[in-house]
């Protein structure tokens, strides 16, 4: 599966020695996973190669970092991040490792984690962080819900606080396999509140990810528009236009041009 | 009515000697409570008796703690606590009135107990909360609304912070007597949002937030089937497996083994 | 336009330096504003006049604050605060121009102006706020929906927060220029998290927020009757009542009279 998973052109793929791993199991996933790793990262140099490692409390944590990284790689992901103890935990694991390149990718996703969320991710070592829902609702014993209502706060706090320190943000995972109509509309709401992608379980998952975190072909088309009226206004002297019904100021115009240029990267 | 309470099974009972009772007959009140609650505590030794007294700065608070407790209660309800300040001086009223044993039942239900939710619950003295939303809507000046949204987050930041501080919390009351639809939605949303529990204001509502806090016989089932699958998987050497459609690894798994350990406690 | 807005009856006009105006434009702006300014605050004695000068780390923020401030203006409206020190920055330019009595209306519209929430409007210089959802939105890289499910953290947060400071609070600007449903949806829930106004960008919009944030005719109508009930019961020695199917004891008399004063001062 590992060797097909580029042909649905993700921009990350973390290879697992956490949750996915039984126990008895972690010794023979860190070679496994060094081996796939690495070649992963050499026949596909675009891609960014995590290696999640278990959590800092844990008896394999030392482990995974020392004999678990592959070549190519560029970070770990430490899943349960729950204060910058923890990210100093990390780095220094990773230092010791001689890994000095390597950045950490927190997975914030314990009450803890929620609360300490600014600290965590202002440490310099972290460059992007994710929210996991089920782990989340998990410690904090609640109950998931079809609409997610029950992580709107720790999900807006954790998509704000990684734009203010200027961290990549993922979104939750979908446990639902193959519901499509499930993926995109919690992808949407994901995107609406900042994260910048989304964590998927399943190749499947990657193409839907993809769609939903860029501007459609109507948002784009709309946009070019939006920016043609504003600019022919402006050369004008007005600042302000009413553009198909809506009132366009500056922030409406530069949310058209980044539309704009997020379509031009793809 | 206290008499016939614990017919309806609830977990505790609360005594009112604040919003319940008009100013002019908070005295009789409390010799009242001192009573009733004592023959409560002797008939229903399970029964948790609290009282709940004036808020820390009326003329009320030092009479309804030297005077209003019952003997057999486990402590007393604060509302409108906002600062570690107020636990301190409830503490003391309870010491100073030699209930050493008592523990405090702290009201978050104004916009400065919200804010400084988290100083209030780490204090060793509060062993349980509740989120008030029709006091803490008047203080904010805002307007109930039938989907609860406007408390949105002050119920999931309450929720979130006791189970940080380890503290039992309640969720909000409603206020609509006998609507068994609005009651059994809303408690369901306070459980996802982590909630241990709801205030009831009424002996019908105890029986929903008994069903409503407690995992279905379907969730129930369902926990078990996971884990059978769950636990051949792992034998076998997988961390994950594919359930009815869902990727299910440990934290679904940890999950679905409290729900059948809540359903055996029952 | 702006000689006719007063039929519109608002609270109060913003006249605009920044967003609203071209980069190129903004002398004449300072002119025009500053005796269109003089003129509505002269002939409108009850109208709060207020000039949106551009951000603080702007070139133009200086001269806006010198030379573009009206005759009876009460305040500047200073966009895209983010910290106590841009207060100080705005509240120092107006002691410099001689503007000793006037005050800063902040807009929260930034990941750091609503995280920094607190320090900013607890400053004695902020006498009110607006929470921006497009600006926001864009800052934090999210995209806005029709259900605002997206800012419905952010915006709680500045409602809460200004209730706490004792700052005026006003609600997100709606875009869509003539649809009343939409407005008056979006209104309602600011008013519900406890916003005391509403931004408008066109006078038809002024009417749609004042009925939205007055209490309606049918709640004063069942305010009154709640009032008479529990006056009638606390005179009997009763705290609490069943009204309507509702329980009702004192927050929600104190709302209900909140209600009635309300309609009165109108």
């Amino acid at each position: 599966m590992l060797a097909k998973l580029p042909r649905a052109n993700p921009d990350g793929v973390v290879l697992d020695l956490e949750d996915a791993v039984a126990p008895n199991a972690k010794a023979d996933a860190r070679e496994h996973s060094r081996e796939a790793g690495a070649m992963l990262a050499r026949e596909h140099p675009n891609l960014a190669v995590y290696i999640r490692v278990n959590a800092r409390l844990t008896e394999w944590f030392d482990d995974d970092v020392a004999r678990g990284v592959p070549a190519g790689a560029i970070g770990i992901v430490v899943p349960k991040v729950e204060s910058a103890a923890d990210v100093h935990a990390a780095a220094h694991a990773l230092d010791r490792a001689g890994l000095h390149e390597l950045s950490i990718l927190a997975g914030i996703e314990t009450v803890a984690g929620v609360i300490n969320v600014a600290e965590i991710l202002h440490e310099p070592r972290v460059g992007a962080c994710y929210f996991g829902a089920e782990d989340y609702t998990a410690d904090l014993g609640g109950v998931r819900r079809a609409d997610s209502l029950e992580v709107l706060w720790p999900r807006s706090r954790v998509a704000a606080h990684a734009a203010h320190a200027g961290v990549l943000s993922l979104d939750q995972v979908v446990t639902e396999l193959r519901d499509e109509e499930v993926f995109r509309l919690d992808a949407q709401l994901g995107r609406s509140l900042g994260f910048r992608g989304k964590l998927c379980i399943h190749p499947t998952q990657v193409g839907w990810a993809n769609e939903s975190f860029s501007p459609s072909p109507t948002e784009v088309e709309r946009a070019r528009r939006l920016i043609d009226a504003f600019d022919h206004a402006a050369a004008a002297g007005h600042g302000t236009i009413a553009f198909e019904g809506q009132m366009v100021d500056e922030p409406l115009a530069r949310r058209a041009r980044a539309v704009i240029a997020g379509a031009a990267e793809e």
